[in-house]
């Protein structure tokens, strides 16, 4: 891995220690203040970084985003088998929405709800790489044969059914209405489509 | 039809005013002056009914969901096939979410995030209720042998799965990115499922 410059490494951290205030006290009631304490820094220090708590969060959004789903990326590149690949992300999924109060989607609600136009923007730039990367994993397992339930050309359409699933069990998870066996249960038809048509013709 | 009581029809009145209210405004902001406002009514004529902006927007909320999903019930009773069933009641869904703005959708989302405990109460009774009605539909059709791509026993699981499809769908066309397309695919990638395995028959 590259070594990241010192400007990096704070931004990282800034990014990090600000996540867990936004996880703490959702979006609106959030100020840069409570950011730079939480930094242990000198108001100079986060403020030569980012300007605002917007700003702030939304690169929070944008990079988790990113890592969740290049997890996807990642275990194309080692060879790991598509239904595998699926099935340990939505594990990940799942971990997060049974912690969901350790996590910024309340605060990302909120965010929405204040700045629907700006949240709209990330929203779709997130929405479509992560389309991206689940139609090419979905594509890559019917291509490797691990994928046998659907035609290539409906790889984009069942990557969209992933996506709006895990944002609908996301609500329920954040009104804590949600079990770990509903999401078992869930993903469990989810992938079962995947290979549906394959145990068929067993 | 039973003829209602005049407070019953009062209480109507002023919870489809109160409705355009929220679709307008969201929830945060607006005051029982509003909605004595819209309905052109005394302070006293609305608060003799309801004391809060609250209790008339979980009434909303709660009747809303209920008309929604009876629905289904009062198309069992008929005895119409369960898939148009559910594909009538999908396209209703599908004209809301392009809709989205005509909804308390937006309302709904704000009065979550600051009511999140009393939210929770309501959406887990509505959640129930849907869920019952779903599962329904999904055992009625079954038992017709109008839907047999899935046994009894994955009803329930079926009908959560229909329920987070639409959530999360919801959040999409809040946010502004939802197309007709996507609606129109993924309801039927649902449906499909249904009455898939008869189709493998044939």
């Amino acid at each position: 891995m590259a070594l990241m410059s010192k400007g990096t490494v704070r931004k990282k951290y800034i990014l990090e220690k600000a996540a867990l205030v936004f996880m703490r006290k959702g979006f609106t009631s959030v100020t840069m203040k409570d950011i730079v304490e939480e930094c242990e820094m000198s108001r100079g220090g986060v403020y030569r970084y980012f300007s605002s708590t917007k700003e702030i969060f939304m690169e929070i959004i944008s990079s988790e985003n990113e890592s969740d789903y290049a997890f996807l990326g990642k275990h194309m590149e080692k060879g790991t088998n598509a239904v595998k690949i699926l099935e340990m992300f939505l594990q990940l999924q799942k971990k997060e929405l049974l912690n969901i109060e350790k996590t910024i989607r309340l605060a990302m609600y909120e965010f929405f709800i204040f700045h629907r136009d700006t949240m709209s923007y990330v929203l779709e730039q997130n929405y479509t790489a992560a389309l991206s990367l689940v139609s090419q994993t979905l594509l890559y397992g019917i291509e490797r044969k691990e994928i046998t339930g659907i035609l290539p050309n409906d790889a984009e359409k069942y990557a969209n059914c992933m996506i709006v699933l895990l944002e609908g069990l996301s609500i329920f998870a954040v009104s804590g209405q949600i079990s770990s066996e509903t999401i078992d249960e869930q993903f469990g038809l989810f992938i079962k489509n995947l290979v549906n048509k394959k145990e068929q013709h067993l």
